[in-house]
């Protein structure tokens, strides 16, 4: 496929020419929403969902039919500075979980009727120890954004963009504390389980990291602190935007990648909506300052998309009622 | 089918002999949780239901297959009091959607490969205008519970039970307010979408009824304020238990229809969950009375076992990922 930058100017520009909802779309599924057998507004949230998707699909009946996951893998030197609960060959081995179909992901993916693609990004060299260099070069990064941009099926209808990479709530954290400010400690939780000593050694290293790097600009911040799977999905929600396929953010290191793209462009993330709220402590600050109110509540923080292959379902029903729906008039129903 | 009940104290016996979980399926469903490629935990509320439905199911390693939607329909002579803000011609006329396929539950089912089926309870004869006489003989009711039982397939492996009747939030309000006390307006709902005269006549006429009625033993509320939907989706709900078929709660009526099997027999609704919060105001405290907490909060108001069909999708996700992981050995993922 083609990927419109080869430079990391190039891919702020495409950012830039992003798409938007078809509006004649969105007034006739907000027409024919008004028009379906049930009380006005009865479906609650499920009918804003369909007027949603119905808008960037380009049809006002629209259904959902291919969605991708995608998980992307990457390795992080920072798990040098003793971040996570587990050792950095887990990645790896997960890998070949998610490739032999024993992982959450491969079931809900499933579950979901999605397709499932797994990229593992240069497992076997990791992204430098942010606490003592950029994680990654400029060519690292915009590689792995290509990667991202490419894993993208022009022809799905929605896309989930998962995550596997030992050490990267540290990562995601980082960049969540570099973009928004605030306390380091605040935007640290303990992702797969670290105990006190590990929580605090991650809150540490996400300082040094901050301290060292200062510039705030969205792309240095992600070249600098960010992973090559957090910069593949970053890329792949990009691609998403420009081939009009909506999109459901995962956890908190899939929110934190949409961060940088939201305080790059704003709006870049208007065809996103949150799948679910993760038990890390900081996704929800996270999705209040991207503006997202999640789909469901249910305590996940495993990442891999988990929680968004989930939602996958929630979203297909309320597609499936605007579509599938008849009318009063078809109906003969009364409208009360 | 054998329906084990001809009499309601016979009906009080079959809720009294009910079954239980199966232990050693909960335990070897629980170390089998330990054991599956994930930190522990990370998978939150999705392995507590993964646990209860193999219980429930009484193997270790279940999976969804056969869910049976049923939607009950009933009349309700208190809509004479001018209560809803749909005429009663309404109800048959949704029958008739139902079985065309039109309808939200339609849509809902089919996206959860769920069985739907329709049981339309004696439309021709609303049940007696609560605020005059008992809405129904104790052969009506009795009738009602019958149709319930034998509505549930005993070979499904979950149930949903959802209910149209115009009038019915009145009937709902009515049974939660003789059942758990408090303030009747605090109980009181739009409904459909009632407006603020309509709402004062609502709850004025649930006043008379509890006012009329002063039983307050379970199924006396049940036959004096309820409807023959009511009485079914309890029927079923039973039913459910008898044959270990885990349930879905939809929204303020089904869960009405739940609370008067819980105040009959503790523990009467184990083998249930809560699919959704419905927008319906009082929802949220009538499931704290059974100690319940929703699945999904998407401000549906529908009925038709809409919210509970919708949650279907979240249950099997968590069966899928129990029951479909590899474990840490079988993977040779290292545990942390």
């Amino acid at each position: 496929m083609h990927v419109p930058f080869t430079t990391l100017s190039e891919f702020r520009e495409t950012l830039g020419q992003s798409t938007v909802p078809d509006a004649a779309a969105v007034a006739a599924a907000q027409d024919r929403n008004g028009q379906l057998t049930k009380p006005p507004g009865a479906l609650g949230r499920l009918e804003d969902l369909a007027i949603w998707y119905a808008g960037w699909r380009g049809t006002p009946q629209p259904h959902i039919t291919a969605p991708q996951v995608i998980v992307f893998a990457g390795n992080h030197g920072v798990c040098a500075q003793g971040v996570s609960a587990f050792p950095p060959e887990v990645t790896m081995q997960m890998v070949a979980n998610f490739e032999h179909g024993g992982a959450a992901i491969n079931q809900l993916s499933k579950a979901a009727g999605a397709r499932m693609d797994v990229h593992a990004l240069s497992l076997d060299v990791p992204t430098a120890d942010f606490t003592q260099a950029p994680a990654m070069t400029e060519a690292e990064v915009i590689a792995a954004l290509q990667t991202g941009w490419n894993a993208v099926d022009p022809d799905s209808d929605l896309l989930i963009t998962g995550e596997m990479g030992i050490g990267n709530t540290t990562s995601a954290a980082a960049i969540a504390a570099a973009l928004l400010g605030g306390d380091v400690a605040d935007w640290t939780g303990r992702g797969t389980g670290v105990d006190d000593a590990g929580l605090a050694r991650k809150t540490d290293a996400i300082r040094a990291g901050l301290a060292l790097h200062d510039s705030r600009a969205p792309l240095d911040v992600l070249r600098c602190l960010g992973g090559r799977e957090i910069a593949a999905m970053a890329g792949a929600m990009a691609a998403a935007r420009h081939h009009r396929i909506p999109v459901i953010l995962d956890g908190f290191i899939c929110s934190a990648a949409a961060l940088v793209l939201a305080e790059m462009q704003a709006g870049a993330l208007d065809h996103a909506i949150a799948g679910h709220l993760s038990a890390e402590g900081a996704h929800e600050k996270l999705l209040n300052a991207l503006g997202k109110e999640p789909l469901l509540r249910l305590g996940l923080r495993l990442g891999e998309g988990s929680g968004a292959a989930l939602a996958i379902n929630v979203l297909r029903g309320a597609v499936a009622c605007h579509s599938g729906m008849s009318t009063f008039a078809q109906a003969g129903v009364s409208e009360g």
